[in-house]
């Protein structure tokens, strides 16, 4: 193991300790059907959620804010409106601005309005599928409602490319994960299949990321480190299924997961593999 | 057992098959109440759901879906809008439409949205309960919020009046299930009454109906199959519970037993009477 | 104990029974983030929920109710004039109102939206935590978002202040939890930590109060009851858990303890001092 991956495995360890002790409120601009999940993912994790969309106090809100999550799940251009507001404000007080563009290229407003986040706030990081990270980057790809169906390849220089345009650090979320930014790669093997048979374990892992860049200014190592915990909690989840168990079991085992984690447990757990400059 | 019956089930069970092959697309334009409920149901089956409800991006969306989910569960014009707008696109695409008129009667505006959808949308399913089902049928009746009060008299015959009126299959959720097109009808025997404290279960079915006539263009079969699916995870729910547990753990064995259904399970568990065109 | 300790807990086991026999349907007008964990414990506890916000509906939607719960945890304009014109209808109906002022003193758009509920409504009770009570009982104070972080001393006082400008029930909830109406005081000592750890256990206390308060005409025993509840069904989800358990365990225990709930539970929990006019 290179000196790298002990150091991005101990940052990620720490970063958890942060949050635990500065319990950073995270404001959510985020959609209406996973928004009590991160919530809870936020809270589990040990930080504050702030959820507020309204145009009249999103800008008031994130000035109380440690990081601010824009999530287009479910869109309307008012939330557009309010997105950008509050990106701005984050923008002017130095607060980390996550984004996740889910389902874009699967409608023009999705795409016009990640487009318009994009040019108008300046992100911290970027989390999304493959085919929503291609899209973004400017490749031609498929996609499938809110579900990645683009297979992996070319994804890091998909990620390379946007984190390049952007000058921030761009995640894809799979079956291996991939944080981007500059010349930092990192490639997380954490997670289970099942994660993908529940609703809003995307949009959990960026409010995991918000927390964790709450709590850290190394936006790279804050969505390493969220996606991370969200990959390893996947795991231990499903170890504690039994046979009759299904999604609601490992639904409930998610936050107990998040809960009960701790820098041990990343240590143990966390199979990240880091490649650096040298690159 | 006649044929008939026998037929059903086993394309019931055929059914099952084909949404864990197929992972039809299901667009939802829900409340914003058992919204996560709705998606995670969706998942459990084995299908994908998309929820969008914006007028700028819902016609486009259907596009990409094998059924429309409508629910009438929290309203606002927009929504309205909307779900005529996806609707008529869905019927120019050949996407079958399932509408769920929660708490029609309830309200003028309820009554109204209902009238409007039925009138302009040509609708492969209606899934609602007792009253909402008289009301549609324009027979009166008392509401009482979302909560079905009616007795179950004559629900048979209104769904049949309903039904033939829209040609469309409608169902009605009760202690027995009532599925009913032309001269078919089916008759579920599942379920439990733990189902009614748990908020969504009605719409969950719903969705389950999305679920399996995205996945076959037989719509009276696919209404009995997501039907069937949910009274008998109810029942399973409900088996699965100790002395001490409450609707918190039944709900969360909901979403296993809808998880871990096979089409054997269907077959050994399904009470279901078929009464075909020999009526 | 004295013969008003017995009483009121005698009292809040006796709404307890009322609330499963009389089965109240409590409206909500409320955030979208919590609001299907408050239709849950609504029908947990025996109550039957029902979610309408469109200004187009709510003021006959009310008309249906035995209650009406106020929470303004996610905003919009068009919410508040709804929550305005629900709540003078209920109170030309005498139907109770139960406001849950989310995060006033945050931002001031919820702080107007407050303010013009308590101008423009009668309220039965208001519950929220020590920030939220000072801040509407005028007395400057800080708030980080959502949460409570003022300390408790001066909470009897803010809350009898505000009581008494209001001539209404208003309860504190936290580490002891605090109710106040005239010369009435009733603080109830159940609770666990866990609570502060999943979102929206304080608009489901809230959600309790409403239907306690639609089963009583006694709302100061509504209110303590409902807390009570919340805060009996804290303690015996704690209890349930397991070492590797967390909060998505606890959470779906909260609502198995609300369900199974029972008057002799609150008879042997509760924790309540009741210091009436002799103070």
């Amino acid at each position: 193991m290179s000196n790298g991956q002990t150091d991005l495995l101990a940052k990620i360890a720490d970063i958890l300790t942060r949050v635990k002790q500065q319990r950073p409120l995270v404001h959510h601009i985020t959609n209406y059907v996973t928004v009590n999940d991160c919530a809870n993912i936020t809270l589990a994790l040990g930080a504050s959620p702030v959820m507020a969309s309204d145009i009249a106090e999103v800008e008031e809100m994130v000035s109380h804010a440690a990081a601010l999550v824009l999530n287009i799940g479910t869109l309307s251009s008012e939330a557009v409106t309010a997105m950008v507001a509050a990106g701005k404000k984050a923008n002017s007080l130095g607060v980390p601005v996550i984004f996740d563009p889910v389902g874009v290229g699967a409608t023009a407003l999705r795409t016009a309005a990640a487009e318009q986040i994009i040019r108008e706030v300046r992100l911290a990081v970027i989390r999304g599928n493959m085919s929503e990270i291609k899209v973004l980057a400017g490749l031609n790809t498929g996609i499938k409602g809110v579900d990645s169906i683009a297979d992996e390849q070319g994804g890091v220089q998909a990620a390379q490319n946007l984190a390049k345009q952007l000058g921030c650090t761009v995640a894809i979320t799979g079956k291996t994960d991939i944080v981007v930014r500059g010349a930092d790669l990192c490639l997380i093997n954490n997670g289970h299949p099942l994660l993908t048979a529940v609703t809003g374990t995307g949009c959990m892992a960026t409010s995991l990321i918000g927390c964790c860049c709450g709590a850290t200014d190394e936006y790279f190592a804050g969505a390493a480190a969220g996606i991370a915990v969200m990959g390893i909690a996947g795991e231990l989840a499903q170890r504690a299924l039994k046979p009759e168990d299904g999604i609601g079991t490992f639904r409930m085992r998610l936050f107990d997961a998040v809960f009960t984690m701790t820098p041990a447990i990343i240590r143990e757990y966390g199979r990240i593999e880091y490649h650096g400059r040298e690159r």
